[in-house]
């Protein structure tokens, strides 16, 4: 790895590559928190609500809302999106690291593999035959490529990444270790004595631009057809991605989230975690699932959906748990006290 | 890896193998669904609502039900059970690929073990002392086999398996990348100040014949007895198998589930994804649960079981579910109306 | 690994260790279950409810309460505290595995990295420029360490594990294989299209001493700060700890819980498998989750909390679960007809 430290930057370089305009000046080196913030750090302030700790902090500038213009007299941006102008600063001043182009002597590349002399290959890689490592790839220590997978320019493969053969994975995708892509799906037919035959699973793992995958996620290979995350979706870590999934442009999942076989998750999707996904339905573009909450229906149509038990104290949930199993009765003996005074209001 | 092309077949000799019987002829190279397939491909009609793809399907031939026999004029086989059937057929269409027998220079193989020399070690495998690895295993990269762990005949662990020491592992086992069989399990007792010691986890994990392990799942050894997998088990991907559970034989269990410690489940169940099995109860052969469901009691008699909150829209949820947090206290309501109106009965 | 075999000890030395009074005398070589012990074996009585098992035994000594002191006339030893004196017992019986000091030949060790000469360095492990490996840690197989990392001393890593670059890690620190540390947060902010701008991790991950980590855990390094696991914190598998996260010391974690980015979970905690955890909450010291709740709200008291669906047959959940979808209407039909009733006791 070739240290490469971001430099700093007044705050008219700062409103020039990103637009906003300056109040004040100062030298920008790195972003922090209203807490944390010292001499040459940036912070932003997400709400008029954090005033106090905006007057606490001791950074050198703050990026504010267009409505927070006066909010204080420190050297400042003024934008329409703080939250998003302080992450372009930080990914400015935070270059992710520059690594070696070249072939580490501990990697095995099989045959006719091909690999861009701007990639860095690191210890123990392994590297199946007629795979293609695009430019300016990072594939760093153990990480293990199946046979003819395509990874495209510019992706970073932290340590332990596992890609079974024939994957195709697209550019600026960053994955995290221990992510295992194209692992086969988990499909079985029931034989007469109950006991299971599998299914080979002939599909591939097809992933987009711009993708960036957490640690310890899994996304299975197709059956048949292929399993597909589309350009810009994020996912977290732990997450489990079924055999024939689709999902769509920009989704972003959190973790723990699980997803059954062929599920169609639409673009713009939001899933928090600990979400669970069933499989073979389809969920429309720009819907919101809450964490924890399972899907078990199509969503035709985008909104924001929920379903999960609010934790109470144990023995206030045991009484209601204990009602809860009983409640399609509770609902008749409404029906029925609702039709006997009904009965006597017809009477009197 | 060595390709082995699986040989185009005539459908009478699938019949010939595989019973049924053929009704027109074609020779068939591979499986597909109905919509991708073209020519060469057969598919198969899992149920009778799919005529319109299959009157449009590109297929060569078409396995069928006996009740569908005359739905196409398409050359076809006629079966009891399509989907099992399609299943032996792509099986036989699509052998496992072939490795060449051989420990790679790279591995790293401990004092006294055993490999048998049809075995493909592959790179960078680390295999500990006294451990016997079967006939015609396959070890991919990264694999780390702890010291004295038996494996048998006909295993496939895919790259980056870590199975730790002592564990035994039955016959045609499959493991994908990223599992670990045989961590400690989770045992701490409770010192006086709060802090915890913890217990050594002396078991082992022992696993039958026929079982298929998906990525990253994990499966703890027993803390003094052992953690058991019965023979024909099917666990999909981030599943965690706690120590001293056991696992009857041909229960198939789906992605995301929790098994806590010294559960004991039947034979034959199916456990849905993200399903969650609490510590030392006990499971009937042939249970079904819900994917989302949390197993809190034994289970001593087969059956479908389910527990988890359908998804609303977030603003229903809401309503409702602050309802439930005062469910109690409305069963009491009712109970009082009904006590009050059956007075009234009685006065009029 | 060197083989390190505990000898046996007679009951006296034992009770000269561990405190309690023998009764009776035996010499002790291992630790079993009731039911599994031997002629050298010690067992525990964890509750008189096991008097049974115990008349049955094989074991050539048991531990008891003090209310249980005359239970048995077997060889035994008297304390408070029986399964927390069997953890000792069991400790003093198993010590952990030896391992030779020395770096692999395999190993990649960067530059300016110390290496406590006491450490084992084992195959293919990578450590990164300018980490510190303390005394006495091992560091098995395939293990990556990133850059200036500080491993404190007596550090036990299985193989596989990841930590990311400049995460700080305690003394006697176990962590399991496919354990990821310090990969990044899951921040990204939304652009006026609906992508997504990744916010970059500046953070580390920073651990605490006496620290155990269950296989294929996750846990993320800060955004701004760090993300924080104090002293004598027990995390089971699966584990996915997010960005920023704190969890107090001696809090023990159970396989499959999720605990979202900036949550600050309290000391001596006991959190259930497969719970959630909300983002930006905070939890109270001594604070009992049950396993499969979601924690929404900051829990300021003490106390045990629960929210989860009890499991049913199918067909009774079907109908209770179709009325919780309305349970809002009902309580209004409740209320009506209290009113209604009240109305009329006004006029009768």
């Amino acid at each position: 790895m070739i240290g490469v430290e971001g430099k700093p930057y007044p705050l008219t370089e700062l409103v020039s590559r990103f637009g906003g305009r300056a109040v004040g000046d100062a030298v920008i080196a790195q972003v922090a928190t209203l807490e944390n913030a010292g001499e040459g750090d940036i912070v932003f302030l997400g709400s008029a609500k954090y005033q106090a700790q905006l007057a606490a902090t001791r950074a050198s500038a703050v990026i504010v809302g267009e409505s927070d213009a006066d909010i204080t007299t420190l050297p400042r941006i003024i934008c329409n999106n703080p939250y998003l102008y302080f992450a372009r600063v930080s990914a400015l001043l935070n270059p992710p690291p520059q690594f070696e182009p070249g072939i580490h002597a501990s990697a095995v590349i099989g045959a006719g593999a091909v690999i861009d002399p701007g990639a860095h290959i690191g210890p123990n890689v392994v590297i199946g035959a007629g795979a293609v490592i695009g430019a300016r790839c990072v594939l760093m220590a153990g990480c293990n490529i199946g046979g003819n997978v395509t990874l495209g320019e510019d992706g970073c493969l932290y340590p332990h990444v596992v890609v079974y053969h024939d994957c195709v994975l697209g550019r600026r995708l960053t994955v995290h270790s221990g992510v295992v892509i194209g692992a086969d799906g988990f499909g079985n037919a029931p034989e007469a004595d109950g006991s299971w035959l599998k299914i080979p699973q002939l599909g591939r793992v097809v992933i987009g631009d711009d993708v960036e995958i957490g640690a310890n996620t899994t996304i299975d290979r197709g059956a048949l057809g292929d399993t597909v995350i589309e350009d810009g979706v994020k996912l977290d870590n732990l997450i489990q991605v079924a055999h024939n999934v689709r999902i769509g442009a920009h989704t972003a999942i959190a973790g723990c989230t699980g997803i059954a076989g062929s599920a169609v998750i639409g673009k713009y999707c939001r899933i928090g975690g600990a979400a669970m996904i069933h499989g073979h339905l389809e969920i429309a573009d720009r819907v919101n699932v809450s964490g924890g909450t399972m899907i078990s229906r199509s969503m035709p149509k985008s909104g924001n959906y929920t379903g999960w038990v609010p934790a109470q104290e144990h023995a206030d949930w045991l009484k209601n748990f204990s009602r809860l199993r009983h409640l399609d009765a509770l609902a008749d003996k409404v029906r029925a006290l609702e039709k006997k005074l009904a009965e006597w209001e017809k009477k009197t």
